[in-house]
């Protein structure tokens, strides 16, 4: 049995990447799956992760975030590819190092250990991302109130985009930007061509 | 404020430790908290942790329990300890270097590496390790079955009994072995020698 094809897509939030994600996977018929999440221990996870009311440290945030995927890797993502499917994530590794580490300032270097531990060898063939102007992402989600973005959380957002660039400049063999700026249709003919050239399905 | 004084207890199961850490925190109006679990979202991670209808990995299980860890340092060990309270804790990092590590065959390096992540700089005083035979351990908890001790069980608790000696016998400065093969009184004599040391209160 050949392993699947296994695509995530990362970016920061508004980016487009789900709707990106999605059309992939049904292209191939792949499995479409996300972090964090996808499971019942994720969601319940998740559940914390966004509950305001607990606060949480942001290595906190990061290790719950790893006990996600690396629950999401062994239970859903990893057999799928062992049984010959393709798998699409929204969100994989990348959105630790860019969330917890550039964004919230902890050890990178501590979190690409921890995250081997998470995922051993199941990595990304192909990492999309999805990059995107923080003030236009902004704009999307908050169509009437644009201009009360807050500076720190602007701050924020602009580091975590950073983090994205950064790792997508560092590993140029298997991730590719593409100028999430545009319509949607821009953006998909963007991720179909460099889908085409690691052979996915229906391309 | 002088920082209190922070004792972690450890050993396997029916070690009888959880009695003495009780009676060392009492005698010094100590905090007595225990892991996993002793926060609303540990208690949420240990029902999840205690669940056998989910399969988990052993490295799911890590991070899990280092992140049930990190948010009990942040949130409950570390304000005490600022605050001048002593503290008590009924296992602590050296359970899951015991555990998922040498008795689920985890790499040790990379759980000290996310235990470092999870702990920074939050580390006991004095660890207090609570050594017994794993055959006497199972016949405490199961005193009517002790001859139905699996042999794959009983190797799982002798590895880890192996793991918990192993990092007192690397850290002599800050480990200490209890025999707690004898009654109650016998271990609680030792314990408090070690404590007399350190200046516990109450001794």
């Amino acid at each position: 049995m050949t392993r699947g094809i296994f695509v995530a897509f990362e970016g920061i939030d508004a980016s487009g990447k789900s709707t990106q994600a999605r059309r992939v996977a049904a292209l191939a018929e792949a499995l479409f799956t996300f972090e964090p999440g996808d499971t019942p221990l994720g969601a319940e996870l998740r559940r914390w992760l966004l509950d305001a009311s607990t606060p949480m440290s942001p290595e906190t945030e990061a290790l719950l975030m790893l006990a996600d995927r690396s629950h999401h890797v062994s239970s859903v993502i990893e057999p799928a590819l062992v049984s010959g499917r393709h798998v699409v994530s929204d969100r994989f590794a990348a959105s630790t190092i860019a969330y917890q580490g550039f964004g919230r300032g902890l050890d990178v270097r501590q979190l690409l250990d921890a995250t081997e531990l998470a995922i051993g060898q199941c990595r990304p063939d192909i990492t999309i991302l999805c990059d995107v102007d923080v003030e236009v992402a902004y704009a999307r989600r908050h169509p009437d109130s644009a201009d009360r973005f807050e500076s720190s959380a602007r701050d924020f957002h602009e580091r975590v985009r950073e983090g994205f660039l950064e790792q997508a400049r560092s590993h140029p063999d298997n991730w590719v930007i593409v100028d999430a700026h545009g319509d949607l249709e821009s953006v998909t003919e963007q991720v179909n061509g460099y889908l085409r050239k690691v052979g996915w399905p229906g391309l």
